[in-house]
């Protein structure tokens, strides 16, 4: 049986482009004991892939070249050899970019798209709200009254982190780069303030009017500039959890900036860089928050939902330009 | 009755030189009811010093312009009026840069120099000890076997990180400035290695060649491009401690580096900022362990001691020119 997938055809120097990808026609394998025939839903589209473009040390593997792309996917079970899963199935997992595939049962997890839209379980209720959650409340450990900035407020880990910093009894400041994402966050997702950087002449004294008693804690998305602005207005004994440098990712020089252990050093700042599988132990307790505000109504979510396996490069590629709010998915 | 003080003179611009010290004489006032008359014995000289001497938000109060430096002190009473010290007893606190001076009883502490020398409490019995001990247990939380580089390490606070994380039984790596600190660290000291940063040609790969292992734990008291070298080599789920930025204290311009947060990120890395006043409910814990290591010779220790009141200015000018090795003390 002939599937199409989506392999890396090169690694890309700066910001990927559509000829680092290449589709092509493969013939899959018979199903053995312990496998599955997916037939994938709901693609997962997200910032740390670039990383992954590259063949650097990190959290996550290096794609390799002309082999498959890899992420979060949800998808229907078409046929089954394992004693876990059967056919109409819908499950989640990190699988190959493919159009169907032949995997094993493992690393898999049975979702019950009764509960949440189906695509949730790649965003909210899946990595991205894990990230949220674990970087907020296990690094930053918020308390009432205190600021919380966020910076990619507006994508698919801000907004979550935002509202949980509200949940917290937390003034909540979002940066974003847009107008419209602006309105959005202080509209729909509860944020007290939000700054449009791309706009903004100062954004240092911007954060310092917004925060008028400093910044406690910082869940950092994006690095590099806006990062600056915001250490700039640090407090003693401030949380800074580092969860993307999106502004940084495509760099092809080392980026230079002011040093910041100085400001770390005599304010007694914690920085803690993370990715949500040191947590793993306590993802059941992620779980049960998060799974309960959103029933609650608690906690929105946002997702910017694409068509079409082929445009998956393109919806990554897009991440880099700020196109999407909220989660980026592609419906197969 | 008249006395010798130290004031500021003036705040410096980068390397502080004679010209931002004054000595000058005033009258002692009449000793109050709870307070002390008090002849200072050993003057510590700190880094952070430099620190105060500037007119900026940091974590230890501005030195004020014509008012005396001060710093730790030991000091004999010469007279009392407070029932908790009598005439002869020998105290540590935190008093001006005088020649004798009237306090008051509080922030006091009576100590036994039978137990260690006098000047002791004003290094590895005092902040210098704790300093390095809470940096490294509480922040780093060394484990066995893991590998431990200290910048600065033959300053005051670096040649004791280095030796409790010996007894914590990890492998210890030293940069210091002359080919005799890498002597004295390595055969005084017991660090495994040690490198001179200012004859290395590459100090990002000698650090790579002692360790073999990669660095799980960075004990920061330099910044700059030393530690720029030393985090190009951090381990995932590494720890570091910014005690210290002495290569930064005097620049006058915002010192610009390789951003680390991709760094940090991408490799789960804790950085914290501290002073050691941030541990204060641990101190016993802290001074029971210091004592004993000291006690059974498990925890040596190196004074610089010059001596004269008047010599104060020049000792701290010469901190930053690398010429003390261990703690720097005055004698009166």
């Amino acid at each position: 049986m002939k599937t199409k997938q989506i392999v890396l055809a090169s690694r890309p120097k700066g910001t990927p482009t559509a000829a680092n990808f290449r589709i092509e026609t493969i013939t899959l394998s018979e199903i053995k004991n312990g496998e599955v025939l997916l037939q994938p839903n709901y693609f997962s589209v997200d910032p740390y892939m670039r990383g992954r473009m590259n063949d650097t040390k990190s959290y996550a593997e290096p794609f390799q070249i002309d082999k498959p792309i890899n992420g979060g996917i949800t998808a229907t079970v078409l046929e089954s050899k394992s004693d876990n899963f059967k056919s109409g199935d819908i499950v989640v997992g990190m699988l190959p970019w493919q159009e169907q595939s032949v995997v094993s049962e493992k690393g898999l997890q049975k979702i019950d798209s009764k509960i949440a839209p189906e695509s949730y379980y790649l965003g909210i209720l899946g990595m991205t709200g894990l990230t949220a959650y674990f970087g907020l409340m296990h690094i930053c450990k918020p308390k009432k009254d205190e600021t919380v900035v966020v910076s990619g407020a507006a994508g698919a880990v801000g907004v979550v982190v935002g509202q949980i910093a509200k949940i917290q009894g937390c003034r909540v400041i979002g940066i974003a780069g847009s107008d419209e994402k602006v309105v959005l966050l202080k509209n729909k997702f509860g944020f007290d303030e939000a700054i449009n950087y791309k706009t903004t002449k100062d954004l240092k004294k911007d954060i310092a009017k917004v925060c008028p008693n400093g910044v406690d804690i910082y869940y950092d998305n994006v690095g590099g500039e806006i990062s600056d602005a915001v250490i700039a207005n640090i407090n003693f004994n401030a949380r800074i959890a580092l969860c993307g440098q999106i502004s940084l990712y495509n760099s092809t020089e080392i980026p230079v900036g002011p040093r910041i252990q100085p400001m770390l050093l005599t304010r007694s700042v914690l920085m803690q860089g993370f990715i949500v599988g040191n947590f793993s132990a306590h993802f059941p307790e992620g779980m049960k928050h998060l799974s309960e505000w959103v029933k609650d109504g608690k906690l929105k979510f946002t997702e910017t939902i694409g068509n079409g396996f082929d445009n998956l490069p393109t919806a990554l590629i897009g991440l880099f330009k700020g196109e999407n709010t909220g989660k980026m998915i592609i419906k197969a």
